[in-house]
């Protein structure tokens, strides 16, 4: 199938990757070109414009940054929209607002453009094993249509509901980690604090009700001072901006989620924005002067 | 071995019940007599007096509710210690202050009488499987003479340090579920209103960097409406402020937790003091006239 895809960053690289793999014909654009290289040498033919990824194609697929990205690139004069032809096939892969996905999914339907929004989870690890869980909101034709595109790179593939729906999973995901991860880094500071073995206070009680994905997952490179990314802070505190910005618009408070990202800003504050969503650890420890000796470089 | 027991509530019965089946002579003493019933009639013997546990016993232990329970029954006039024999060996499983297991520990070794914090956890069901994880403090001379009671009871048994240790390890444990427990119910607050089948999300993201003891074992019963204990908010609130109180003495901020706990007030306000700490969800979708219809029963 020939297919057009606007952004190949960290994740979007290896889902085209894996696109190509799959023996489909791929024409790419991105912001900045070096960044679609690994996928120009795969066999991807480059458009200038990000709507010229559009010429013949039946799907196109957008894996951006931000809301406004999206916005812009697909709603915008002389974007996507404009470009596509009627009953191409449209999938926003990036995390981005559910109300957006709404308004798109309407304006491409005067179209007769059916439109998904699929944003993933599973991290660049995720995207390179093709492994990633595709959260899914729109009308089932275009659930059915994006459905084998997308198996590509997702192991999970759901479709939750209509326009939207897609970004609302998202949010859930998003707003569950994001005060596991307090969780998780307060625990381990009192244990360190505490003067206890954290690594074999976390070996007893991981196991028990205190057992999550964050604590398997980001405490051991914690212990090691690792602060790598796996997910960025910078874009996390994007995610947990716009599931606050809906949780308002729904009426909905959740004081957990609005201290989480105000913890989250503190570390962005710190300079830590570019660090793994496990960098929250080194941020409250700055805030009681605790500094564990693993992260004080 | 003959063993002294003071406390046979929802864990203690159980936990002396595993005692008598090893062959222990077992002398038990509880508030409420009605309450040592299924014990005494297991072959427990009966103290009129909390102290006269004591009597003859090669360990005492306790399993109490509230560290000011924990202070008048070891440290009181008329209290355990006064009871002890030099050489008996004593064992708080209470959960409590790490201060206060430091001062019992101090007063018994005045009295050569080795101390262990060994606060639980696992609940009732833990502790009728003889599954509980046990988390202790204290000297390796008190930890060595009680591991072979404490297995009659215990999968996990891990001394973490001197006196006051086991304590700490388990405010660790309370730390982590608690902030995980507002991540829950939050998430699935957000799944609700915003339309989405909360069971389904849960389904898709349960497997991936959302998932946790508490996804897994208290989303199914808050999607049943079920908010019996497990383990009650009322006693979760009492854990909550002695880690707070911990970490200011520490000097510690923990921002997740201050709200955590206070949202369980909250809770415990809203007449559900008595419900298991799932049903945070209830008074988090009260805070916002969003009741879901399983919880307005």
């Amino acid at each position: 199938m020939k297919i057009g895809w606007i952004g190949t960053g960290v994740m979007g690289a290896p889902m085209v990757g894996h696109l190509l793999d799959a023996g489909h014909e791929m024409t790419v654009h991105t912001r900045t070109k070096e960044r679609a290289e690994e996928v120009l040498d795969k066999g991807a033919a480059w458009a200038e414009e990000p709507a010229a990824v559009a010429d013949g194609a039946e799907a196109v697929v957008t894996m951006l940054g931000y809301p406004a990205d999206v916005r812009d690139t697909i709603l915008g004069d002389g974007g996507l929209l404009e470009a596509l032809e009627p009953g191409t096939l449209l999938v926003d892969h990036t995390t981005s607002e559910p109300s957006l996905a709404e308004e798109i999914a309407e304006a491409a339907a005067a179209k007769d453009v059916p439109a998904l929004d699929g944003p993933v989870s599973g991290g660049d690890v995720g995207a390179r094993n093709g492994k990633l869980v595709i959260m899914c909101g729109g009308e089932e034709e275009a659930f059915d249509r994006a459905k084998p595109l997308l198996e590509a790179y997702g192991a999970t593939i759901v479709l939750h509901g209509g326009p939207g729906a897609g970004q609302h999973t998202k949010m859930v995901n998003q707003i569950a980690i994001s005060s596991g991860m307090v969780a998780l880094c307060e625990a381990m500071l009192y244990a360190y604090k505490s003067g206890l073995d954290v690594e074999q206070v976390l070996d007893t009680i991981g196991g028990g009700a205190a057992a999550s994905f964050s604590l398997q997952t980001y405490a051991p490179r914690l212990l090691k001072g690792d602060l790598e990314p796996g997910f960025k802070i910078d874009h996390f505190i994007k995610d947990l901006g716009i599931a606050l910005a809906e949780a308002k618009r729904m009426k909905l408070a959740l004081p957990g989620l609005a201290l989480a990202e105000q913890l989250y800003v503190g570390a962005q504050a710190q300079g830590l924005g570019q660090k793994g969503t496990q960098a929250l650890l080194a941020a409250l420890a700055h805030l009681s002067d605790a500094e564990l000796p693993q992260l004080s470089g």
